[in-house]
């Protein structure tokens, strides 16, 4: 399993990265520009949710991340033309990550003793403030919190995995069920077109 | 007194809360945007003063002061346009936040041993950062470095704080002061319209 | 040497204060909006750095760094239009500043037994980020990820600065190689209208 999870963790941090790149290319930052989109949308999510549990980095302890991010950013720049033709495979990938950030995030907020609450905000936070910080940085409102419905999966991904932990459940029965709820979850959205309701003023 | 901080600092999160999540809504955010930024505006000068003091944040651990937040913009999502009209009373309360928020952030700078700058800037973050990440992530330019007075009277606030510990005086007094200067400072400024200066290049 | 690095040090601070300054009075922000860009410009690098190492920022510990940034930014207020006639020289401070500030974080991310990207990336946010902090909130892509090459210098020379330690070069040659290949990489990018490349989708 911890094989499994390492793998996907690869998967998530590829995906997420040309994600960024992707966006960064979209308002023609130079090739420095890609990049940094790419690491932080990559990595963004873990290095706050370090950051709040006052640890260093984990991206900057162990680096095969940042060069994971690194590369897929150089190749997105290259050859985002051709990447765009396989964007349905991207989205399965970038599902993929979000599920295995959420599902991390948790589990970190869980061995620091957080309450539920607490570990909703680090799983949460893992998936999601990457891609927020990707948005920002372009000077647009995170999609996040305007039209995406993901973050609620992993809200509620973060809640599963509070109360199967509390409830004794097995590790890694855990984290099958909440890596498929999220990525299930995150694929019928887009297939179907989710969104979560909006009230203006 | 501890009481009276304790339900003044929950009164600050509502009203923080609410100013937060009535700007998602102008933005037409989804609910779950509407609840991060009223979140982030209610808490997010708290968590950026630990970070900076080292330490994680209060609202990870006492995850009350989460829970009021949550509640109080999902609130403001359903009965948004009702609370638009006692907003002049959510002015009074956002007051009462920002100046129980500022005194708590000197508080906190003056146990780490900082020096009165440090102090200021304790202070003032735990008063205004909220409300500017709040504006940054909806794209605006932070009211508060641009048309609002505000800051003015954390800044003023957070050195009076410092001296009057420096002084030796009590601390019962000093939080008194304190909170009372900000509070009428900020009430003042709304109704007389007040602003600092400006000059352009 | 650690007085020439002192004083580098403030010539970097001030240099970067003003430039943070005067991109306030160019949105027209209050002073308080001036004092604010200014500060985050010039420390704000830094900030982020001591925080990723889960440090308390030097900026609020020794308060000097505070003290010339708030100076030089109330004076850039004042005297905003006569520094314009002076921004060639500023310019050069700038370099200086950019150079200083990268050398002082690759030499943390190094102290704190980081990898070579580790130390880039210390290295580099140190330089840079007080500037996206600065653009991001007056709504602006930051133009380092856009338009400006001179993070490229700071991940060569944090680069070059990692190497050099390696091999055992002397603490005293490090330092000077690659401040002056930082400045001297900068001044030359202003003066020949240097870019990375770019590529839209």
């Amino acid at each position: 399993m911890e094989n499994v999870l390492f793998v996907l963790n690869i998967v998530g941090i590829v995906a997420f990265a040309i994600s960024g790149a992707m966006k960064g290319m979209k308002y023609s930052l130079d090739i420095l520009g890609v990049v940094v989109l790419g690491i932080l949308t990559a990595l963004g999510g873990g290095m706050v949710r370090d950051v709040l549990l006052n640890q260093v980095p984990m991206a900057l302890l162990h680096e095969n991340d940042l060069g994971y991010a690194i590369v897929a950013s150089v190749m997105t720049y290259f050859f985002g033309k051709r990447i765009q033709n396989v964007t349905s495979w991207v989205r399965y990938f970038d599902a993929l990550g979000l599920a295995v950030f959420t599902v991390v995030g948790a589990e970190k907020g869980i061995q620091a003793s957080l309450g539920i609450l607490g570990v909703v905000i680090m799983g949460t936070s893992t998936g999601v403030v990457g891609g927020m910080l990707r948005d920002i940085l372009v000077s647009e409102i995170p999609s996040v919190l305007k039209e995406e419905i993901y973050a609620s999966f992993c809200i509620v991904g973060s809640m599963m995995y509070y109360f199967l932990f509390r409830f004794g459940v097995s590790h890694l029965v855990t984290l099958l069920v909440v890596v498929c709820f999220i990525f299930v979850g995150r694929v019928l959205a887009i297939r179907y077109d989710w969104h979560l309701p909006r009230r203006s003023l």
